[in-house]
């Protein structure tokens, strides 16, 4: 607990939101346990969410045929990524717990957490999303597939349609449950072998 | 089909991609056919894929405490959401079909094509993505809870996987499929009931 690092990537516009006070009280809880936490706030840095050829700093591969895929991946390897994705994949590889903390909309996601996912290779320990729901997509796909190994989300539904006390409780629950978040296992994902 | 408005929301940034081929094909195929064709090339007009308070044009109803959902409902009545908004919005009303060419890749969405239905109330006829996987998620998610009645989606799976010949079979398809989409029934979706 004491010296480890965690990343709290951090994405809603609006500071007295649920996810505003759940990503407050995970910087507190985790801090008070010794841990160093450092915040990605998207919305407060402006982050660029769609990706576009200026993700690459360098001379393109083939600059006649544009592939986002090829042209980062030789970025990648160069370490010619442009500046705001080198410094946000430097935090992932610091971190040894990546919390997302960002609204999940009804069949939909953020567009500037996709966007985040969509921009950064990642590697990393744990990763957990509060403060939405359950999406097997996201979880089992995506976040695995990046390389993470992967907690159990916490989930809070529809705080906006339930009472204050529940809203209390929603909070009380996710500082719980961090006090213990370093002897949790991670949850079955898609069989390594099936990336071989 | 002479008369017909058909919409092409294009989100690629290589016009020589197989994507940027399916687009260009539909716009060919349709306008022969009679249809007025208008293309929203979204990279081509940097398209603002990010959701933010700047999408409400107007006064905010409560800016002490901002919701997305709330203030973009709001301003949608008054007629207050953001001019780029506005001017899809009235594309996608006064369209009779929709299509929308980008590329799906696994597990994932390009993060400028999920902005952009985040951001649009939409209203319209039909919706068929070519050139992408087939997701449930999407086709009878988003797209049908928006509105649409949707039609089967055109599949074009790996194109840089696959030979030259196969490619062009791949655009035939699309082609011959065109000249006859006005005769096609939509797929069944989630049924009407659930949104009573």
């Amino acid at each position: 607990m004491s010296g480890k690092n965690v990343l709290i990537v951090y994405a809603h516009q609006e500071p007295k939101s649920m996810n505003g006070s759940l990503k407050n009280i995970a910087v507190d809880v985790l801090s008070k346990m010794g841990c160093s936490v450092t915040v990605s706030d998207l919305y407060a840095m402006n982050f660029n969410a769609v990706t576009t050829r200026n993700d690459i700093a360098g001379d393109l591969c083939n600059p006649q045929h544009f592939s986002y895929g090829v042209e980062t991946m030789e970025a990648y390897k160069k370490g010619c990524l442009c500046e705001d994705i080198l410094k946000e994949q430097e935090k992932i590889t610091e971190a040894d717990l990546v919390i997302f903390q960002f609204p999940l909309y009804w069949f939909s996601f953020p567009a500037i957490m996709k966007g985040w996912i969509d921009r950064c290779f990642v590697q990393g320990f744990a990763f957990d999303f509060p403060g939405c729901y359950d999406t097997g997509l996201l979880k089992h796909g995506i976040i695995h597939f990046c390389g993470f190994q992967v907690l159990a989300p916490q989930i809070s539904y529809a705080p906006e349609y339930v009472s204050e006390e529940r809203r209390k409780e929603m909070l009380q629950n996710w500082s719980r449950r961090l006090k213990n978040i370093w002897n949790e296992k991670p949850i079955d994902c898609t069989p390594p072998w099936y990336f071989h």
